[in-house]
């Protein structure tokens, strides 16, 4: 049972993680859709619909009393696996309690429901996670805060910042993402219920009232319309898993460049057996990022699924709802192997302030370039400043000679070069974009910590 | 000039309007970034780092004294249009002036701050078409609160509902859609200025002080740390864009179905010449809907293009940035589209009551099958309720007797039966839900109207 | 296990075949896995670089002797499953044999012609389906090749054609895909032996020749220069799958219409418990094309991660060769599901040629529009022609009168009218492409059959 | 006018070829659907069935004759081109030529016909591009077939090859893209006529003699049926550039890192004015590599509009046709622009084989630490050659002695150590290899020559 990369045993333990693997798992599937028949047959009790016995009748059925290969079998014929869990969960009840299971609902309602409820718990495993990888990133923003570093466009040498501003940057990103968690739980926490065409016609006048109680008991709200056909919903979530993969995408990318053999600014952190490679015994290769881009790579197709899926017509359509299936869950597979090992690599990125500083003194002083055309436009104008710059800059690249004695032998004032090659302005500006990064994170954390 | 459809002389009125192709012309995008530079100017002005008259100046440069064809030419050697840009506008100050020109800035702000300040009018006409689709979609909604028609699952009959309801759900999706923009225009509304590595470094300690005046002056947000390789603002703009045509693509995909021949509950307006065929002089294609399936069918692209642009590492990556160049304005472009067309529909559909009437009654009761399951459930168990009206069913479909009759002579309560027959409990359960959408879209658009 | 659809108890079986789940289980990949590692000891042997008794050792070792969950714990650290299983492999051998294996190979190496022996079984499984769906359509062709039925265009009635025209057009699109199928399988079974930058060069000269031998053993080809960064065969394969895939699914969506409940001119054989729904027990859903086309909304995404992860640098990149798994397989499973549906609905799908007739007839004549205005053209110019059959079109829709009295009463030829509604020409040209369909459904099926 | 970033005045010559935004002009767009016309009139002409004169009349049409801005206004109300198309040619005609103009087809004959046409012209200019980049790299192959080089996995150092071989593996990747052309060529030069349906009945008998008369004029080929819901060979042309974008983009990503001020290995050539920064006059940004990876990170988001579109339902759907024009022009635009710049940095890459050489030397001699350790294991098995290397390889970290020294010191062989310390066999191995990768291009480039 191995389509996908993160089911197979061999791969799925790579991929994503052990806690996220039990949220979607066919047996959480099936104790979600039979809270959704609970929640249902309480709140149909409560408004005289069905007998009050039948909720506590319901609750002590328990997800292994059911036969889960025998309900895939059985949903290859119906189209959607409620339909044989009705009937099984009625084969466990008593007879005159079973006839009123499921009443007035249809398949998508506890399908949807259980599905929602699913989401709950994931949405926890991913605020539980952020949290941490906002704490390590932090402690990096903050130790490396002043740490001279390359800042580097297009893979070359631009200016010099900071580590901690690096790490800083990556961590407002995720900052970013995570801030729209709060919302994005509260608005996708709806429960289903609108029976066959969405209208609930079967309950009379007590629809309302049952699609409140049931959502209640939930701990879920109640949407205007059904959303049988109205999938923007899952699509807002789909669509900020991405994000969040490509987030932390970001911050991989980073760092296998910054791990590169000739760079060597960062590197993951060590451990045994870890990274390594079937011929290459010396090799400790990026592991933990190379499964944050694995699932950068995969996650926007992905969303094409779900927004291909969005555009369901009538009250319910053929084949589009399905489709949501072969996407929303894998998008949370994958976030939580990215997010596992973002957060091993926030908790535990080797850094080599030194190789920094290396990298940062190796081109002979053309990082201080921009600070010195900044500081030379003031006297000759932009455009001069800049040719005579790029003048000097060919002829470190050239001769090897620094680019400070150039540009004294060109005529450049001393005293606005003794400024301009002064790294601390640099780290200075740096440091302080750090520390907003910092404070950012503490207003989202505290926010996630309510979810 | 037309590897696109949207920018093409030919199909671009179809596919697009007017006033967003405005909103996105290169002559826009030049005024644009003339703004963000006077801008910037003032800020820097203010904080006495560049001369005072510098951005008067500015302001008097109009987009029609730069050359678009000559900035184009020289764009391709530069890789970024602000490269030749602020070298022609330096061109066109006085050279004591030009020479403080874009101080401390770096390419990616202008065109940053510039794209801002173009999605900021886009929204606004993105609002204004919401409104009025929500206006008429009010209209159809309260007018056919209570017009039975057909509900259908994968194009099959299923139970009930009422037009109204129908035309709720498409306005419930559109008004769940429209619920986000005001926090989305909040989130994207960001000013860019971080200079060449996002840290501002060349303006020392005013750094922070400026970019909140750049911002101030602009209308626009200050983003705690630079957002030169963040695009997860984009990202939302382009999801928020897709979903919105999901959702006018679930209202499209119900009109083309109801239009057709042999259902002919719905009719997009004739206007002359419009829909026509060159071939068919009889025929009236849905046209409205045709435009918005095709922007349904190539939205999801474009959103990939922003994911993948999202991972973006380092201080600048090699291309990312660019690429979203590709896909942020057509989705617009596609939006501009689709909400004209679906305004049209909302405005103008021609509805058929009778013919809905027509087409529940075509199955000989068939369509209260469910009605009437429901009902003897409560009588003799649901297992025993489904088997018998799945048999009776299908004695219907093989005989065409009605199915009231089949049920009486096998001895369904002929009480039951006039209850379970009656249209009425179904529409006021539609009627109910179209309710709910009417006092939902009063609410969004209240809100839209303050953008 | 669940993160995908596919691979779920509950769902997988209405999604993908149980052969196909078969080829891309963790058991088989494991199993192709060890075919690799065997044919590489072989060819070894033959040169000389490694003691003849591994291949022969290797043999002896069955996929069921080595632990796939510690397999997959293993790889967590590792990154690659190669790793773990040739230190499992390992351990199962004498220990001087043991030394020898997975000589000059990297882990690449043996994982990719692992994938491409599962893709060679995967293959001859969607060979033998499309044989059957071919041989189903070619019966339903050639039995409907006259019966006349409605041409439609955006759902409207548009000029006659025949079911077997209709049911050719869904062959004739199949066979397009089909006849690729050999030249991409050709393509496609390339081995895998590059060493760990692809030089091989720890084999020193034997190199090619062991490459050609390891390929000969495996039935595979040999690549140019090593593959491990050059994806485009796998692309090539995604791509194939998703279009045969859209193929499918354009006769799924003509087959959802021609089975609405006001059209009923086809629908899927019923079967016991297909197709039902939970809430309305009179329902047969189209449930063999609702599976088609929620395949037809997922693949393109998939397609995307493959695209994606074509663009690997270096000799190895980092994430995304991993991204592949996450597409690659699961688009099998999907094709496996669409094609298992569309061989059931090719065989079985229940055709009302009666209704199709009525459906002709119902709009008084509009259906032969095209032919009265194409004849008409050649005595009065096409646009008086056009305006006469639009304004008498327009009649027939206010009033129900028929087209041809209208047409007649407003002065046109009536020997002109008995040959443009004549049902005959149309269905004789419907016919002869019919025939053209069926040719090359021949030709297409003698070349599957070789594979 | 400039949604899309390929037709703006500012940013389209970055991105797409003059010579192709001539092809997907808006006049050879209509000389392409007027030479259509042509073809038509002339076959049916031949056919007796329109008059003689009608063919050369229009073919004494130019484009200019024709209002492209007229024709776009009056495609908002039709959806199709080709309707206000003809009418305008009809208005440039004798009158009693006009009516017969057209005859028997429908507007996506002529407006597929037209794309086809069109197709044609950008597959001869996409085949010439290729011709040089092929030159180009083999240039660069054979003047580095020995020149070591750093081979790379993950960022990190792996094994020593070439740099010819590297160059050579690009070269092979576009060779297999560009294998596949011819073959696309020919499958997708098809003409499009069937008329309304599909079926061509207006043409009665006439019918196939027309339609290969049609295509014969035009150089195409007929397809066994009508084509218009058909679009699988769209998605073979759009999967072709998505994937040749992606082999170029392996270029480009490996000159990107290649080019890293750390490694510097490569370096896009010099140009007055290329690559340069607003705010950093020292700057080289490897612009050509930028582009191509723009549209890398742009095109899979095409790909899955022309498979979304490709599930076309009935004799022609609502939408998804249209959805084709945003898609392939754009995929053709975006591959002129990556090919425009891979045959520049083919034909002028600067490389500096001494810096590869320092780089190789750069981690004291842990790049031989795969091929020690093969040679050890032929001595000690490979679990402890392994273990054996992985020590000193942390010694060699550790204290920066060469790897060569402690493993002498560790008891290694020296005679063992010599050979396995020799860049020669390694060069050798990927000289092999890149001789394969220059007969394969000397074969490939044959073929691109006869198109």
């Amino acid at each position: 049972m191995t389509f996908s990369a993160l089911d197979s045993g061999l791969t799925g333990p790579l991929f994503a993680s052990d806690a996220m693997r039990t949220v979607f798992s066919d047996r959480a599937r099936v104790a979600a859709m039979l809270a959704a028949e609970t929640a249902l047959a309480r709140a149909e009790g409560a408004a005289g619909l069905v007998p009050k016995g039948l909720a506590p009748a319901l609750a002590r059925i328990k997800p292994d009393d059911l036969d889960i290969a025998a309900l895939g079998t059985r949903t290859r014929d119906t189209g959607v696996v409620a339909i044989p869990f009705v009937k099984a969960l009625e084969a466990l009840l008593p007879e005159k309690l079973g006839a009123h299971l499921h009443k007035g609902a249809t398949s998508q309602d506890i399908v949807d429901t259980a599905l929602v409820l699913q989401i709950a718990d994931a949405i926890s495993l991913i605020a539980a996670d952020l949290i941490a990888i906002l704490d390590g990133l932090a402690t990096l923003t903050r130790k490396h805060r002043r740490s001279p570093c390359v800042g580097r466009t297009y893979g070359q040498h631009a200016a010099p910042v900071t580590f901690g501003y690096i790490a800083g940057t990556w961590m407002s990103g995720i900052c970013d993402a995570a801030a729209e968690l709060p919302a994005l739980r509260q608005r996708t926490l709806v429960a289903s219920l609108g029976g066959p065409v969405g209208t609930l016609a079967a309950l009379g006048e007590a629809a309302e009232a049952v699609g409140e109680d049931f959502a209640a008991e939930l701990g879920l709200a109640v949407a205007p319309v059904a959303w049988h056909t109205n999938r923007a919903r899952m699509v807002a979530v789909g669509s900020w898993l991405a994000t969040l993969i490509a987030t932390l995408a970001r911050m991989a990318t980073d760092i296998v460049f910054m791990s590169a053999t000739e760079i060597g600014e960062v590197g993951e952190a060590p451990a045994e057996g870890r990274g390594g490679s079937s011929a290459m015994p010396h090799k400790r290769n990026p592991l933990s990022s190379a499964v944050i881009l694995s699932a950068g790579a995969a996650a926007p197709g992905f969303l094409v699924t779900l927004i291909n899926a969005a555009a369901s017509g009538q009250q319910r359509p053929a084949g589009l709802w399905q489709a949501e299936w072969h996407a929303l869950p894998s998008l949370f597979g994958l976030a939580s192997g990215a997010l596992g090992e973002a957060r091993r690599l926030a908790e535990s990125l080797d850094v080599d302030p030194k190789r920094m500083r290396a990298n940062l003194d190796m081109t002979g002083g053309l990082i201080f370039a921009d600070a010195v055309s900044t500081a030379l436009a003031g006297r000759v104008g932009r455009n001069a400043a800049q040719a005579m710059v790029a003048k000097a800059a060919a002829e470190v690249r050239a001769t090897g000679e620094p680019l400070r004695e150039v540009l004294l032998r060109d005529g450049a004032p001393a005293a606005l070069l003794e400024h301009a090659f002064d790294l601390r302005p640099a780290s200075a500006a740096a440091a302080s974009a750090a520390g907003r990064a910092l404070r950012q994170a503490v207003t989202v954390k505290r926010d996630l910590r309510k979810l």
